[in-house]
């Protein structure tokens, strides 16, 4: 067995709360536009709205306009400026990194470890997620897939050989079977499910999705990597 | 001479200094920038950004693109998106109202006056700044125009027929003479032309732009509005 040399993390949900991020802005948004004039009931506003994001995808610039037409009002620059500045204040609120977060990765670096971040989405918006986390010197490797593909055996390929590493010699860590490990397991890295509070409980489909580990918080990397690592 | 009975405010440079937070937000985005590695001076950067922004106006969603692209740089998504939390940083922490903004605007409700904004711009812009300036519910009008005319005398004629009055009936308070106090003196308006920190020292062309009055801060707005209407 290869020695880890580098331990590469999924963002959303493994290196913070992304779901909980979500659900907060999303209820800060209702409220706000609801203090500022919208005539709907909390309840029945929030439902629409998730519609509404899932139906245009969550980088759609426009999602309180097309709440206000979906009620049947007309757009109201006052109700949807304060949905906006809401949902920016959300965003600056709760993007924090959990508890375990920079230690974890303080003490990686301590070991000598190449960190990267392997990830999907915009760039700039998953960029500004590390920024607003304040971890972005951490990696010396960020990949971000850009297309429906995901994090193919590819990517995984692409951020072993920016780290100048073999794959056998890079761990994956994530919160989800059916994208962290399922991809990086496939391209021969090492995989750790985490357990944060969102992580995906959905079941391997077959022994290339099942993880090499599986962890109950980012802490334990630490002993992890020591046991994995034959002793020099 | 009718009696004041409403009040309507410019906001950029009257109810909080624009022209600082805007010069602080992109000095901010500049150093946050160079941090994630833009690889040019401040001066530079700072030179170039603000010749962007002029070109592309202020509304304009990839400056930070054009300003790596006009450098001869490849478009880095880290190096963009610290530019926008730096950006959003700034606005959330620069757009506070003036010391006298607030209480004056209680002053004036208080003395049973009614309240307008009479502003030019993207409509859900100006709204986010009363928004984050916290000053949205003192307003019974609000008219933003949208297009290049801007604050013509058609516009305070719709402002004073909202807020319900004659236009001799109303007071409009900004900085700019060739804005504020030019388009409210021709729809009939008292004009005062109030001195912050940046209000415009261009010289009114003729009589037709000469405010009625000049105060020095908006506090000033109250003895002024004591002295202008006839005693009950």
């Amino acid at each position: 067995m290869s020695r880890i040399k580098a331990v590469f993390f999924d963002v959303d949900n493994t290196l913070y709360d992304t779901a909980m991020q979500v659900e907060s802005a999303r209820r800060n948004v209702v409220l706000a536009m609801i203090e500022a004039g919208l005539p709907v009931e909390e309840k029945v506003a929030l439902e629409r709205l998730k519609k509404i994001v899932k139906k245009y995808g969550s980088n759609y610039r426009f999602h309180y306009d097309r709440l206000m037409e979906s009620l049947g009002l007309e757009i109201s620059p006052r109700i949807v400026s304060a949905g906006l500045v809401a949902y920016a204040n959300a965003k600056s609120a709760y993007i924090t990194p959990y508890a375990e977060t920079v230690p974890t990765l303080i003490d990686l670096t301590r070991m000598g470890l190449k960190l990267g971040i392997v990830s999907e989405g915009v760039p700039v918006k998953q960029w500004e997620k590390l920024i607003r986390l304040g971890v972005q010197h951490f990696f010396d490797v960020v990949v971000i897939s850009e297309d429906a593909a995901g994090k193919t055996p590819q990517l995984f390929h692409e951020a072993c050989a920016k780290a100048g590493l073999k794959p056998s010699e890079c761990m994956m860590v994530g919160d989800r079977i059916d994208k962290d490990i399922a991809g990086a397991r496939k391209a021969g890295l090492m995989t750790v499910l985490v357990m944060t509070p969102r992580y995906s409980r959905i079941k391997p489909k077959d022994d290339s999705e099942t993880p090499d580990y599986v962890i109950r918080a980012l802490g334990d990397l630490i002993k992890l990597i020591e046991d994995v690592n034959p002793k020099k």
